[in-house]
């Protein structure tokens, strides 16, 4: 019964590299005013304007796969499916994209390599070259060992996930059987979170953006049809759907009651926001509560049933739920006690058991067999 | 066993009057390009630039009390606990408010009088005088007998409702034991809906902008400490709390990881988001989905155990959720078949039916019971 971390990130080698190479976000920086705070990353041009922190420290927990395996023992995680974090290479300029996407890829999938059976990965798109080209990265992966997957953001080409520009994308992801695992990045705008946001630190645009992100895109790719036109597409959504779960009943009530939508004959014949959650969607358990994580359970259902013949128990009929454990490693430090288990790992893992109780075997599947399912790990 | 609403919008006729008078939002307009549409309300900027469609048609059931008694019995409401409509009154010439307020609740005090017993109301403070004017009206509405409470925004006096001039308000209205009915208006900024909102009608603000903006105003209430200076406020939060119930864990998280808040020493020694949700929240049951109410009520908790020392049955301890029944009439009605039960009722019937069983007492408290005890209906 292996433990699963399937949110989890890293900037590997060869994109620190060229992070510390660039002058302008996102990049890793010194501030000579600051000497003893170290190399710091800035991913967000907020963080470099803000009053608080001018972007956060980055050590070798970022970029350093012992710390990345030290981190999983601590913790007592067997496998990690790690993915770039935010921003990805959406930055990068067109005519430098897919060649570093191959190289930050394949430094990536060496990784895993070089700790067989502890690692897999989700790559990174080169969504700022064409979708050709995207579509091309999209097929070398399919032949990479470890490579379960891709990480991507909300803008997609530019002009969001539910750009039908994207079609050959996703028409290659679901040809090859690979999870999009959507994560945010943008966040809100800052002015959303009112004029006193600085003094309340780095909580409303992290506990309140990031999942509204999320909320908005995979809502805009439902809107739009995508799970109509690939219906084997599958993805997995950051921090247990942002909000969906708890917004899936209103969402489906605005477009039940859309004049706009009826009139242009969109509402019916469809797949709705439940069948999508049901079919196409699976969630992370990176929810820091046990409420937030039964609403996932309740709203992404159950995968499939499987008859187990051959066990000598009375759990002939198995549900599996479609989520899975995740940290956010390396996010979310704790602010003392850098030895100890880290809070923001503890909380998730005591959400799993709050909802479903400690040691049951939907818990163990939640923490580890269900990605082992879904995800093919260990083949 | 009564069924109550307490989440019911209406512009009395006393208002009505004041918004066809009007030539800019929020106002009633005719539109003379579109004759046969009549008049129209448009209660925010973008619904009046929008291609879809310009401001919503407002016909009598927005202004007849009639026609708000005529769709209770249709739906077997017993009693229902009005409110404006937002904008509310925070529009208004600062020089205007205070005596506009004193004639809206007075009109909407009588409404309730012509019809006794079947109707209480949430009263409108007039935000855009000073604080001192709004705690004077505070003071005459606690002497009105139909009012339990008032209906605010999310502004305050301009600077949001974590700005610490509001105290007076607070403290006024704590005194009084008036529960503020918080109700979001502004939503986010159309940007973030991205470049094909208006392809998908109104869904996208309507769905997701209105709850997060619930769910910030009311987490920079918590960050602010207001619910540590008035321990006894109780606020009513619309449509189930925004995505408060399902982010209440990640704000959590994030407060505990801030390090600025930390540094200020403003993590522990306070309320906390659960503490508050517990203690001075209620939600209404306007989510649309069992999913969601399930997480309202796992995250409002029950309120008090009541020992039933003379009811001659088992249920000695009896769990009061913090969770009462609404419609949102008149906005999203059917869009067709406009003498039956409205959809965006009976969908949040059934989800408070699919939430607790049907006809249990769980279910009978939040259908009206509730509502009875926490606002005193009947006395």
């Amino acid at each position: 019964m292996p433990t699963v971390d399937v949110h989890t990130h890293m900037y590997p080698p060869a994109l620190m590299s060229i992070l510390r190479e660039r002058k302008k976000v996102p990049y890793v920086r010194l501030f000579k005013d600051d000497p003893t705070s170290g190399e710091r990353l800035v991913i967000l041009p907020q963080e470099e304007a803000g009053s608080t922190a001018r972007g956060r420290p980055i050590g070798p927990e970022y970029y350093d796969v012992a710390k990345k395996i030290a981190f999983m023992d601590l913790h007592k995680i067997d496998i990690s499916v790690v993915s770039l974090a935010n921003p990805w290479l959406d930055w990068l300029p067109a005519e430098e994209a897919a060649e570093t996407a191959r190289l930050v890829n394949d430094d990536v999938e060496k990784m895993c390599v070089d700790h067989e059976g502890r690692l897999y990965a989700f790559a990174t798109l080169p969504l700022s070259a064409s979708a050709h080209e995207v579509v091309r990265e999209i097929q070398r992966l399919a032949s990479l060992k470890h490579c379960r997957g891709v990480v991507i953001g909300t803008s997609g080409l530019g002009q969001g996930l539910d750009d039908s520009e994207l079609d050959p994308i996703w028409q290659a992801l679901e040809k090859h059987k690979m999870l999009v695992f959507l994560h945010p990045h943008y966040g809100l705008p800052s002015e959303v979170f009112g004029p006193r946001n600085c003094e309340y630190g780095h909580v409303l645009p992290l506990a309140m953006g990031f999942p509204l992100e999320t909320t908005i895109a995979v809502t805009r790719m439902i809107l739009s049809g995508i799970f109509d036109r690939f219906q084997d597409l599958n993805v997995l959504l950051a921090h247990s759907g942002g909000t969906l779960p708890f917004l899936a009943g209103r969402i489906e009530s605005c477009i039940a009651h859309d004049a706009h939508l009826k009139k242009e004959g969109k509402i019916s014949g469809r797949r709705g926001v439940w069948e999508v959650l049901k079919k196409n969607i699976y969630l992370d358990a990176v929810v820091y509560a046990d409420v937030g994580l039964k609403a996932a359970i309740d709203a992404s259902g159950a995968d499939r049933y499987v008859w187990a013949y051959l066990q000598a128990s009375f759990d002939f009929l198995t549900y599996i739920y479609r989520i899975m454990f995740g940290t956010d490693h390396p996010f979310f430090p704790p602010l003392q006690g850098e030895d100890d288990q880290w809070l923001s790992v503890t909380s998730n893992m005591a959400a799993i058991q709050g909802a479903l109780g400690e040691g049951t075997k939907t818990a163990q599947d939640i923490m580890g067999d269900n990605a082992v399912r879904i995800l093919r790990l260990g083949n």
